[in-house]
């Protein structure tokens, strides 16, 4: 005997650092709710996270235009805004949790689409046990979204593809400078995020083709165990071999022992030359290569650029953040619940191909993914052809951003005009 | 009677720091230097500009493929090399010019097409001048080129646009990632380039539409004296208007004696709490922010990436650099001697026209266009709409960069056989 189906409203929300195809997995998630109208019969989005649930800021997606929902597809950061709260494990303090379900409860909510790392995973699973426990029936499917590419059981994360193509792209060109004016700025170092795992700084080694002079010459990734000596023995080698040297560095390099190099901490806190209190790795380092090899060195640091790039994102990244978010609605009207989307690598006459997949929850809330040993060279100071092969695919084509009459990209903003509130004001835990 | 026209080779070189379009000069001057071989025998590049003519390092771009040379157009930095070495004044000390003349007549270099800023149209003059004092006829024409759009006699510099499209763009981007994020990162201080005008920060302010929501809320320039007092109050206004904060600096901000925030001189030495020898202004003052408005602030620098960023060039940028480059060897073909190609911005039935003119080169060596009181606004934290307008064409139209099946652009870059060397060795002054 078929279960009968779960009929109620969506309720879609976006969880932590913002990615340049965030905005598509929203809109694969909307637009797919929106054709399930007789199952998921509205699609409210939580404005800023699951504060907005916990604050009972909704607003109707479906009071937005079409136009503006298609629009997200090139809209880099977060159209319903982001939040970094952390829920207190459920095991302590059941407090916010009971509040999501009053919320969801108030507003015939039974579908919970979160949008997010292995935190917003967790989240959503402890809200459909608590669900389940207090006998509320809610299905939470969770969409994977991160540049950091870390998260367990999916080959790769919507939101790489599009920072891995902008920093290697801009590794290449900011390297071309450096390539030019060598005999005045001879070294830079290029500071990229990714505190715990080194995808992104990894990235930036695609830009060095099978040509020697290509930028960049050297790539420094968390996984390895980081030391100033070997680093400057490694420019030293550069500069003697080409004249210049351009570095990429993830934020998290850390020694043997874990210690953060950006915290100035065990070894670093002495054999640094006093740089490391200044701020960043790559300051840091700069001031290390001035000093150390004699070169002037500058730095670069992206901050929130990288993740930002709409202008220049993976159309493979799109469509994917797109295919996502609109699998997870395809799951949860099936009756799916309790996993995550995942990306299921493939292949067909030799050509790349990419379907979704299914994980629990709760294994990719405690999971995390690593840059393998095999994808970084035997110096731990650059990446190998098989990182290369496993990265090309995810960052072809160009995704396409709509431009306006004054040369700028057009994003989407929604009127978010707030639902009528049900229930009293949150008492946080 | 016509007078008979000057038969030889040209040289062209590249100075300074490097833009977008640079290239995109050189390879207007090559082709049509090319177009021109009854007359231009021969089209040499000075390798590491005119450093290049100073060590003879010169290499025959008759060797390089006409699809290396096509490719120019799209490729970022310089292909022929940059330097930033300074000759002394021609008063003092003749050595470094006369050498120049020694390897052009080595070589029978009867022009000289040099694509830079000020100090290079300085250069160029004052070579042209010790060629006619000694009697060797010597046609030197200069292309301008800055990002810093700090040039005189022309409307506009390439280089400019392109910056702008980027600078506009990024800040457009990670602006909206701290309006998505604003719950937990909800300052953000982007620094830019641009010592002493405020043309590239100016740019940034494009991306604010009539929107009053609209990231970058603040841009500030070198042109308005800072003070940290001011700064922070314009913060917390707009925290309190719009609950987050995205602000534009330029590098040379600096407070009403001319003492440079980046150096910690004068006032601000003592009144921005201990942040300013940290190093860069957006580092500064994102510990300005957090000290005295209470909320967390990240910080960008995006260094070279902003002045390479070929992949989103502006189209209209990159034609007016080829056009510029073009025009320089058109008008030395025709005997003129000693100028500079400038843009002269027109207008055709309400649209932006772009043609050129010629300047003198000792003009532009003394001159220097800062940002007019009238593109910036009454409180000297923005823009005006006459600055805007000034702007749009400039920025319009996304040139198309080739990009490799790995996802990445495809550049150039010259074999650079050198050719045999007929002089000594160069002996520095």
């Amino acid at each position: 005997m078929a279960k009968a189906r779960l009929i109620g409203k969506c309720v879609v929300a976006q969880s932590g650092g913002p990615t340049a195809v965030i905005n598509a997995s929203a809109c694969g998630v909307i637009q797919t709710a929106m054709k399930n109208s007789e199952i998921i019969t509205g699609c409210y989005a939580g404005i800023n996270g699951i504060l907005g649930v916990l604050r009972e800021e909704l607003f109707d997606l479906g009071n937005e235009s079409s136009e503006q929902i298609e629009l997200l597809k090139n809209t880099p950061a977060a159209a319903l805004g982001s939040c970094r709260y952390k829920l207190k494990p459920l095991e302590t303090d059941r407090t916010d949790y009971e509040r999501i379900l009053e919320v969801f409860r108030a507003h015939d909510v039974r579908y919970f689409f979160y949008i997010g790392g292995n935190d917003s995973m967790d989240t959503a699973d402890k809200v459909a046990k608590l669900a389940a426990q207090t006998g509320y029936d809610l299905i939470a499917v969770g969409v994977p979204k991160t540049i950091d590419n870390d998260l367990a059981e999916t080959d790769h994360c919507p939101g790489y593809g599009s920072v891995a193509k902008f920093i290697a792209t801009t590794a290449m060109e900011a390297g071309r400078d450096t390539e030019a004016l060598y005999t005045a700025d001879t070294a830079t170092i290029m500071e990229v995020m990714g505190r715990n795992a080194g995808w992104i700084a990894a990235s930036a080694g695609l830009a060095n083709r099978d040509n020697h002079l290509d930028q960049p010459h050297l790539v420094y990734m968390p996984e390895i165990p980081f030391t100033i000596d070997q680093f400057v023995a490694d420019v030293k080698a550069t500069l003697a071999r080409v004249g210049r040297c351009f570095v990429v560095v993830g934020e998290g390099l850390r020694d043997a022992e874990g210690n953060y190099l950006s915290e100035a901490k065990g070894a670093f806190a002495k054999d640094s030359f006093g740089h490391v209190q200044l701020g960043g790795v790559a300051q840091t380092l700069s001031g290390v290569v001035k000093d150390r090899c004699g070169v002037k060195c500058r730095h670069i640091m992206l901050g929130q650029s990288q993740r930002a790039a709409a202008h220049w994102a993976s159309a493979t990244d799109v469509k994917e953040a797109w295919m996502a978010g609109s699998a997870a609605v395809k799951a949860a009207v099936r009756g799916v619940r309790g996993k995550m989307v995942t990306l299921v690598r493939g292949s067909r006459n030799g050509r790349y191909t990419c379907s979704t997949g299914l994980a629990d929850l709760s294994v990719v809330a405690n999971g995390e993914k690593m840059v393998p040993r095999e994808f970084i060279n035997a110096a731990g100071n650059g990446v190998t052809e098989a990182f290369k092969a496993y990265l090309r695919p995810l960052v072809a084509g160009e995704a396409k951003v709509k431009v306006g009459d004054d040369g700028l990209p057009v994003f989407t903003r929604f009127a978010r005009r707030p639902i009528a509130t049900k229930c009293g004001p949150w008492k946080k835990a």
